[in-house]
């Protein structure tokens, strides 16, 4: 698998964390964002359209984290400045995680890697994968939570840059937006105060 | 003030809560979502689009809610039975919240009304405005994360409805998500352990 050249990408490995999140559960959270296997077949149809952009969607998702200094702090290392290894090595796994998002292959060794995503952002496990002395020990949830716009609104032009019909790519669009949103819902698990997620 | 009649609608008043958000981590937030004036304008276009539909949307809502148990349930009695008097408090509260939403006056007073909506989804004051005995303590987290997806993408069709234009519908159904992603954010405020929202 192409994940095998990535590092601190350990998708189905014994490295990555459990989640706690029930099979009962997680099929009520899909129906919460109406998610169907036609959403799963769009996704996957995303996936092939999106697979020669990921470096042009992650130009722009980067340009975005660095002309916002309160999001761009995060890539920084002790000295303040942006740790440009830092930003290298997420980036590959961000690249990776359309794909994976666009395999839409949510089973068990997903669940679980959602959970790994999830601690990677929180004072468990951030800067840990990646070896790097950030000052920032965990990223804010509020910005986890509010990044779903542009991740959600920026994909667009790019789901339609392969001449697919306007109701092709609204279906894509949607499928990942309900994606993103089953994604982030995932990741605020570890922020929030037992027994209230 | 129209609030005045609709019962626990407390906007602006002493009962409050304060939030502990500050203006520049509000302007922050609102940077992260890419919320501009010009959203503001486009909200207010929608304000004049919906207000004549607010039955109709909540209708599409609640069908949403009651046709899920697992979402139904935290409007239950003490019987387990859905408790009518509190889904139309409720209801009122939600047609003034488009209202609210759409007026973009995001200001102090409004912000601290977010604080105080977050709390009526938690153990803090679930219940406690309409002075139910439900079995549901709280809403979980998830849901609250989860719902913004029906919640954005089921207004398109009435803002729609009203002859505008296709680019100014899809401008306005951005802010509206834009709004809604900011909402849900700081809604999950009080769920998170200190220091990591």
């Amino acid at each position: 698998m192409i994940g095998i050249q990535i590092p601190g990408y350990t998708f189905g490995t014994d490295e990555v964390a459990k989640s706690p999140i029930t099979d009962e559960e997680f099929d009520l959270l899909k129906q919460t964002v109406t998610f169907t296997d036609e959403d799963a077949r769009y996704l996957r149809m995303a996936g092939e359209v999106l697979d020669d952009q990921l470096e042009q969607i992650l130009d722009v998702w980067y340009d975005f984290f660095a002309s916002h200094s309160h999001l761009a702090r995060y890539f920084n290392g002790p000295d303040e400045e942006l740790n440009r290894n830092y930003l290298a090595a997420v980036r590959l796994r961000f690249e990776q995680w359309i794909r994976d998002t666009c395999a839409a292959q949510y089973d068990r060794a997903w669940l679980d890697y959602q959970e790994e995503i999830a601690l990677r952002h929180t004072r468990f496990k951030k800067n840990k994968t990646d070896n790097v002395l950030s000052p920032a020990d965990h990223i804010d949830l509020r910005y986890v939570l509010a990044c779903l716009y542009p991740i959600v609104a920026t994909i667009k032009p790019f789901l339609a840059g392969k001449g697919h019909s306007p109701e092709e790519v609204e279906r894509m669009h949607q499928a990942w937006f309900k994606a993103v949103v089953l994604q982030v819902t995932l990741w605020a698990r570890p922020y929030v105060r037992p027994g209230d997620f």
